[in-house]
């Protein structure tokens, strides 16, 4: 391949003085053209190419059907003033791959000229479509065609969560109640009495807004103050605060990726749409290993260079399956293979761990729990990120690890450079929210008895709950219009309102519903949902766990949940998934939490998924 | 070229049966290995190649110093099991390629295996660094390091902006004042009574988060009126909010530019971060225009074939030196093109228009007043985005456009629908915040009056005043040490806030200290500035205006400020800079504004720059 390039090298005045890097930066940007071939920035400049110009035109007239008259025109116009068109060529190219920077104009005089002629509408405005131009409007209808074809079509819920009345909220009439059942408010901490407090203070004494950037204005004791308190939750040097942590993974793993020469990323296959993106936008290569497959992990780690950078991306609860990410082995082939572990905590803080660290720290409870985080798996985990929009109840996301890490990303990513900071109040409101976390486990413990209880009484049912260790309750639909309707169902004839996951959240032929009990879903609440749940199932006809294949049944013990009864504080209960039936922990801020019973919808023994016990 | 392709395939079982497209695909992702050299995905799979992986090996042995040793191992370990390698390989190289999407697992065995086994801490952790492993730590450092040394390590200073004393903030003490002359609030709406009082309101009703992403749970009513209501500020039929106008610019340029299949960019070269990487992050072709340059834009947009999609994305206010883009002149050129206008507003809405829409609704300043937005300017730019967190004082951001558009973006954008919602306390506000302003636009007169006085006082002082129409007041320094000297000694000595605008914000040569008057800067805080900044000046020996080349000074009428004194309400008003000299419009929310007197610095009326006659 070496020979062969010299040698066209040798044929052509362009490849003699472009050099290898820039060759490749020209043929790196590829997209499809209209008639499905493709075109390079390499193409650009070679249509201007007094031999492979003329090929490519005859090639792109062959490949695109009526496609002719379009470029026709193109190259008419550009063979009519030939040295006007090589001055237009030259700058095109020129700035084409200049490197890109903020570069400021001192000089507005243009700009105001335009501005004082154009004070008056412009009167000659055609709106008629030029017919040799691009249709966008055209093409925005036949995406949403296709959205609308393959049911992936998404109608937004309006959906008004009633602080007062936690988990309830009004629909669109103020007086129309539902119970939510799929809120990421995992813990009710968006209604939590001190957060709100501080945050009123906070608005009060400092305003709706930071007024901007991080540099710029927008830095202040509430940014320092939270990321004290997230590297102190996560027992990490530092932490950095983003607007999401959808951009926290972004910006991070974008930026990581793009300045750690020769970088790699294995990236498990069940991501989330953030950290793909990030990888993505960082240019790195990637090598997706299966989901939780530490062998297929090793054997790519073991399949690159030791001294290459590599980055192993991963989360430790996937929010659509509930399973959990094998941090400890992760971490032990990230120190054999010299690679970085970035966890993704997202569905995990203020969930698991004596702390509300995450699943990390629940893994080692106890050292935790006695304040000795040396040498445990969050110790050992370099790069952890997490949010504040879900069991925190407010909104925001963030990355904690070394000082020298964070400072990187704090110094490199646009992402956290170039934005507004998040308002005080949501800071003050999100630190609140964590230390409250840190000292009260009582909130994640009724979650998790909530949640052990109606996955046992829909699997009861064979309602096919997929088998799962988290506080996840993800029931299979397997098809998009029935996920649908189940869910119209549930809201217009039970007021209960779960959304159906469709594509592109999960992959087709996986929609589900997916349930999120929290500590406010009482036991009366849980028994309409199980109700309700069985008889949309008989209505609408859809299968139960027995008629889906390799779903849920036959896993039992290995779904055992991640919190123990010893952890719940329910030591030597027994019962219908592990539980005691009575005089369960009596939940903070008013929860109406007077004990447990299972089997109200019935459902034979025979059928029973054990998922807990 | 095609010859030599075809040529090469023939001699290659690899490339026989591998399409152009995988190949092409397999090229374009490269990054710089640590030795210098490049590394695409096309790269690792030719490591496999009996042959091109030898001539590979030794290639690499002699470009990289000292690395033989780290590559020679994963050679040796490549050639002694070949079969599982072969395995491996074939795996890897099938994700590789693989199209990337959220398969789930229905089953967490291993997981939950893995969290068994790890419920103690590791005691076998090694914390020793292995010598053949990539050093992460020593990587941060010399990134860290290379901004130390170039000056753009960024110190971020502590400022508590007080809602109640407004533009005043606290720093780390409580007691130590300082007045706050660089905030994007540049209405003060952050610390606006409504929009407080709105906010409080929400919080108590609604919580603090909206606990989900639009889709699953975190659409409500606050979401579709502040919706509602950007798109009635815009005339246009639909608008969808994102976390930050950063991300909107992002998302919104990454998506269209990735479906619109060969669309091509034509990008202003001191567009904003957020847009130059949802851009990058397109994958799609761009040439970069000069600044505000329409002659060089059509040259561009001439370059390309009618029917292929092209995007100008473009300012409406360039935030860093205030020039403002030609709107007007941009839509004409992608009316003849067929281009789609981006325009971003996010400094200018609030702003400018009569009901604070930003530049393009000011344009046409008396056909908004009168509501006939058809056929206006505003009316013709495809898509404007803009920010709540600038003018409007909270934060987030937003696009405005055709419903189709809007309704696209909602359903691709991975930005948008993978992220949790404003929160709807921060909705509700900003929705307030916009309203105020279409009906209150007293504010902005006043904040263009201050800047006018801003700008002519330090003109007058020969303090080099970057001239432009729009609000913004950059004051040139030219040296990244000397601007963080310069706003270190404002800050220490006067009390007064203006964080130094360094690179990567602003190229290097071009740092500025940058001031935004706001309603709230009286011409009590405005005397103060003016006589501090003169001194800071004359002690650190900073260059005046006359001291720079094409700086300022000759400019002249050509920075005509947008606002006319008509539009102001100060008819017939003749002064320095073109004010009246007292008796101005009073501002609402308390504050003491009772007239304008110029000179309080002093200096020469033959050094005056006439920014506003």
């Amino acid at each position: 391949m070496d020979a062969l390039l010299k040698q066209s090298r040798n044929l052509c005045p362009f490849l003699q003085k472009t050099s290898p890097a820039t060759l490749r930066a020209l043929s790196t940007s590829t997209s499809r053209s209209g008639g499905g071939s493709a075109m390079s920035n390499l193409q650009i400049v070679a249509r201007r190419c007094p031999i492979m110009g003329k090929a490519l035109a005859v090639q792109s007239a062959r490949n695109r059907p009526g496609g002719m008259s379009a470029y026709g025109m193109g190259k008419a116009r550009l063979h009519t003033s030939r040295a006007k068109e090589a001055r237009a060529v030259n700058d095109a190219v020129g700035t084409l791959f200049s490197a890109e920077k903020q570069a400021t104009c001192p000089h507005a005089a243009k700009a105001v000229a335009a501005a004082a002629t154009a004070k008056v509408p412009t009167a000659t405005y055609a709106t008629v479509h030029n017919p040799t131009h691009f249709d966008y409007e055209g093409f925005y209808a036949s995406e949403l065609d296709k959205k609308h074809k393959d049911k992936s079509y998404r109608y937004f819920n309006n959906i008004n969560r009633l602080a007062k009345e936690f988990p309830r909220a009004h629909m669109s009439s103020k007086d129309e109640r539902v119970t939510v059942w799929c809120s990421n408010d995992y813990l009710g901490m968006g209604r939590n009495q001190h957060v709100l407090k501080t945050m009123h203070r906070t608005l009060d004494m400092y305003g709706a807004g930071a007024g901007g950037t991080r540099n710029i204005s927008g830095h202040n004791q509430h940014a320092l103050a939270l990321e004290a308190t997230v590297a102190k939750l996560h027992a990490k040097e530092a932490a950095l605060v983003f607007s999401s942590c959808y951009v926290a993974n972004d910006a991070t793993l974008a930026t990581l990726g793009s300045k750690l020469q020769n970088c790699v990323f294995l990236s498990d296959s069940s991501n989330h749409a953030s950290m793909i993106q990030g990888i993505r936008h960082s240019g790195a290569k990637k090598l997706v290993f299966k989901h939780n497959d530490v062998a297929d992990l090793e054997a790519k780690l073991a399949s690159l260079p030791p001294d290459v950078p590599k980055i192993i991306a991963f989360e430790s609860v996937y929010s659509m399956c509930g399973s959990i990410g094998p941090i400890a082995e992760i971490c032990d082939l990230a120190d054999k293979y010299g690679a970085l572990t970035f966890l993704d905590e997202v569905h995990a803080v203020g969930m698991y761990g004596p702390h509300g660290a995450g699943v990390a720290e629940h893994l080692d409870f106890e050292a935790h729990k006695a304040g000795r985080p040396e040498g445990t798996i969050m110790d050992r985990v370099d790069i952890i990120t997490g949010t504040l929009g879900k069991a925190y109840g407010c909104v925001g996301g963030y990355i904690a690890g070394s000082a020298r890490m964070v400072d990187t990303v704090r110094s490199l990513a646009p992402g956290f450079i170039f934005t507004t900071s998040l308002p005080p109040a949501t800071m003050a409101g999100a630190k609140t929210a964590i230390e409250y976390q840190m000292s009260h486990p009582t909130d994640r413990h009724l979650q998790q008895i909530h949640t052990r209880s109606v996955k046992a009484a829909l699997s009861a049912l064979s309602i096919p709950v997929l088998p799962n260790p988290s506080h996840i309750v993800p029931v299979l639909v397997g098809n998009a219009e029935l996920a649908k309707k189940a869910s119209d169902l549930l809201l217009s004839e039970y007021k209960i309102y779960v959304q159906a996951i469709n594509y592109p959240t999960v992959p087709v032929g996986q929609e589900r519903l997916r349930f999120t009990p929290t500590p406010g879903h009482t036991q009366e609440l849980q028994g309409e949902l199980v109700r309700a749940v069985e008889e949309v199932w008989e209505k609408l006809g859809i299968r139960r766990t027995e008629e889906f294949e390799s779903v849920g049944v036959a896993v039992g013990g290995e779904a055992e949940p991640l919190w123990s009864d010893e952890q719940l504080g329910l030591k030597g209960a027994v019962g219908v998934g592990g539980m005691r039936s009575g005089g369960l922990v009596r939940g903070e801020g008013g929860l109406d939490e007077k004990g447990h019973h299972h089997g109200h919808g019935g459902g034979g023994a025979s059928r029973t998924v054990d998922v807990a016990a």
